[in-house]
């Protein structure tokens, strides 16, 4: 039988509504790099987003579910953005100005975006991409910047305050189906073309409604929020629109995300929770370390809590934020597919030192509307014993099922990414505990699937990466006629080590399963690497594959 | 356009399965009054869960959306019926063993319970009962309690232990639309049949979700929870299912409601957060400030917090508690048809002292997913300035916006309980502040409507009690051919006082606009009472009626 409940959408509109009338007093605190921040409250984004909706609307041309796109920093008007667009039923595309220019033209193609919100000082980014851009009607400039840049355009340019200047403050918001998209953001993989992911009314009040519990992030109307974490990666992790649900302020760092900027903001604001990946972390910590030596900081900071993402924070770092500056490092894990908040560290009851210190570590337990499940080598699922490894597979109301927009137009659902029963496949590898804590220990295109049994490259080369005349190791899969696939180790000795691979294959056996330690080994001048840094296997697997390693099989 | 987002259900074999998994190590704690509580995992909870639905589906035959009732109190047994029931595709029904027999037993009829678990110790209260229930076939018997007053009863009787035992502890859970009955409460009203609230899966996982976010209780997976108020009270202000999806332990009490023995279970468990109403707090405060005295606590308690709801909580008892034993009191409102939580009286950033209090002793703050306005006596909706008095109504996905089965079978929708466009009508009459916060005034039947303007009958009293010679003052709405109705003041002198009609006008006058002075007053030997020593205005309404009371006309 049906119950009795009212039949009410959980839509971005909702969120709009109630933090501009309940958390009206709420502030938007926008970092300007000089004197004062801008301030506004969430009454008057509201307002703001009436009038921009009305704008888009009724100047623009933006009808049911067109796509608006945004190339912006985290500020006031972005957030403006976040909350109008989606609230008249169009979609919210945030563009990721760290791509290379190829793939940015390429999504907005692919989204047939006819408008674009851009920040003033973000036109250097835009303009090139111009010529590649036919179908961009609108480009509507946010803050100072060079316009003449844009010169040329056969789109028409907007100035984003003259747009708004003198609309209504109000906005007749449609009352949206919750399974509706809401917002888009691509995934930047590494192989293959981005793919959009599309996140719905319901995906986004639900996450919003996560991070503010109190095993998330716990939000409050008593709280500043500091989102470092850019609102064009993953939606700067829930926190916009998780924020105006809770009443709590934002504190936005705009395009002053160097470690110097960070600490005046968090100096002058006072935020008490913070987003970042490990680098920024990594940067804000030797900045606070130096201010509170030369006696700039008193007393503890205002941040009570880091929330650290993106990949796994050292120990270190979490320990020394807490040891000096009484702030607490949580660590989380998601991606784009995700919205991205997968599992949070928060520690379980009753543990104390080394143990709590090594539950934090991990990439944290799952909410009741994230299920996981970890698929092994052979498509079983695999136990929660802490020690099974397999590759993560996750269900829930705010995880991606497809991506937008295949050859058909459609919605697809690649085989690599999603499981025959829906789930996504989120390509890492790791172990969950009985108690629900998943730790992750590589990529799954790292593992070598060796007769029906995972190896981690990564403990393999960190435990090479341990042996005194080891400067860097990288262990790939190669193609292996017993067992499928077999690890190959290719090393770099220490400048005048000359240890032998039966020395080395001896270190690893007494660390490691035997069946798991590799017979083909390398000596190679350096590991090659990506553009960011990391290990490049690709290159790796196919000067193996080419004949161009000097490999030596032993045993 | 449609996300890609996957297409899962909010349900509570979700909270079930989350439960059991991720926070399997967490316990139901469940009081005995005497030697050890009963400790049980939440794993374990769901093998035998699992257990009963096995039992309820082959041996009593339960299919479909059938209805099981509860006659219980707060333990391990009835968490399991909490979840079994609803994830079994079925419906849960709570009986409110505090009823009148007559009400209990029209509720069982109309619901057409054929299978009711009770508590061994509440047989006494379902016995007298069972001549009227003909359609009651199985009665579940749960825990110590004479079962022999059964005897002669022509539904069948069976042990809950035996009726699990050996068991299958899986079942083949169904996956529910979200949008099904999952469980069935009616309202105790004092006017009419009782009527019949269902909560949907849907409603119960968001609730529980609210519950768990840090602008509401913040339960975390090292908290221990005790929830007093009684699972057959709105589900427990919904804690069950919230700690069942936090991972928070709990502690039940039983039957053992007294002060000293609630006092025990806290010292000896240690629970972080309580909730229950006023009465229960009193009492516990006498018994905790004796134990103080008498050096039988050590430190401070446990208990973080307690939420205080069901009725307005006196700030003297808030500061009690706070100053005497380091708990800080939180005040929530809500009803059976708001599943319960409305709001929640947290302070807003960046008040203090007076001004702190002010805000914790209102009603609270809404969520998001409850969106409220006023309605003025004329049916128009009244600003958020904090003077503006309407009725509350309602609206969201975990608000009732109908009754269960009327008389055609279908859901009804009451006139007076309902708005045409669907909110629901508390019937609490209040104010509500710039920022949110929600102050009760009246019942919305004990307001005057007088020409197009609403007097508060509450706040008349409050006045003329304030008055040395007046002992009891009761103020009910009476006809008034030029303004619709106007305030009648009944009034008790205290002992040998002889003060004039004139001189209480006189007094008020200073205190209230003139209009709203009452015309019509009477001297009266005591207010009539209800059985639980409420006013019982539906008397004095009559005897002005009546011509039963010696009225003065004034000016």
């Amino acid at each position: 039988m049906l119950s009795t409940m009212q039949d009410v959408p959980l839509t971005v509109t909702r969120i709009l509504a109630h933090g501009t009338t309940v958390h009206g007093k709420a502030e938007v605190i926008t970092w300007t790099g000089e004197g004062e921040p801008h301030r506004q409250t969430f009454r008057e984004t509201g307002l703001r987003a009436a009038q921009l909706a009305n704008a888009l609307h009724d100047e623009l041309g933006v009808r049911g579910d067109a796509r608006v796109a945004t190339l912006m920093w985290n500020n006031s008007v972005h957030l403006e953005a976040y909350l109008a667009i989606p609230a008249m039923g169009a979609v919210l595309h945030t563009l990721n100005l760290r791509l290379p220019a190829e793939q940015l033209a390429w999504i907005i193609q692919h989204a047939a975006d006819r408008v674009v919100l851009v920040n003033g000082s973000l036109l250097p980014l835009l303009a090139p991409l111009l010529p590649q851009l036919p179908t961009l009607e609108h480009i509507v400039v946010a803050g100072p910047g060079d316009r003449s840049v844009l010169a040329g355009s056969t789109a028409q340019v907007h100035d984003y305050e003259e747009l708004l200047a003198g609309r209504p403050e109000t906005y007749d918001w449609p009352e949206t189906d919750e399974r509706q998209a809401a917002a888009l953001c691509y995934t930047s993989g590494t192989t293959g073309d981005p793919k959009g992911v599309v996140y719905s009314h319901r995906s986004l009040y639900l996450h919003s409604m996560h991070v503010n519990t109190a095993e998330a992030f716990a939000l409050t109307g008593r709280d500043i929020a500091l989102p470092v974490v850019p609102m064009f990666h993953v939606n700067a992790w829930g926190l916009p629109h998780a924020a105006f649900m809770a009443g709590t302020s934002l504190l936005m760092p705009d395009r002053f995300l160097q470690p110097g900027p960070l600490a005046e903001m968090i100096e002058a604001v006072r935020p008490t929770i913070g987003a970042a990946v490990p680098t920024i972390w990594q940067g804000l910590l030797a900045e606070l370390d130096t201010r509170k030596e030369a006696g700039a900081i008193e007393g503890a900071s205002s941040l009570a809590t880091v929330i650290i993402g993106g990949s796994a924070c050292p120990p270190t770092l979490m320990k020394a934020f807490e040891d000096r500056h009484g702030i607490r490092v949580v660590h989380a894990w998601g991606m784009t597919e995700t919205s991205p908040l997968g599992s949070v560290a928060h520690p379980p009851a009753g543990v104390t030192g080394d143990e709590e210190w090594r539950y934090r570590c991990t990439q944290g337990r799952f909410p009741a509307s994230v299920e996981a499940r970890l698929a092994g080598p052979g498509g079983e699922y695999l136990p929660w014993d802490g020690e099974s490894a397999g590759e993560l597979e996750v269900r829930g109301p705010w995880i991606a099922g497809a991506y937008y927009g295949g050859a058909d137009g459609e919605h697809f659902r690649p085989e690599d990414k999603f499981s025959p029963d829906g789930w996504l496949r989120t390509g890492d590898v790791g172990t969950i505990t009985p108690d629900g804590y998943l730790t992750l220990t590589d990529r799954a295109k790292d593992v070598i699937k060796s007769g029906g049994e995972w190896i981690s490259s990564v403990e393999l080369e960190n435990h090479l990466m341990a042996h005194p005349d080891v400067a860097e190791a990288a262990v790939v899969a190669v193609p292996d006629d017993k067992w499928g696939e077999r690890p190959l180790a290719t090393v770099v000795l220490k400048e005048g080590a000359t240890t032998g691979y039966e020395e080395l294959k001896a270190f690893l056996a007494g660390r490691i399963a035997r069946w798991q330690v590799p017979e083909r080994w390398a000596v190679i001048p350096a590991v090659p690497k990506t553009s960011v840094g990391k290990f490049d296997k690709k290159v790796l697997r196919k000067q193996y594959a080419d004949g161009g390693l000097d490999v030596t099989r032993l045993g």
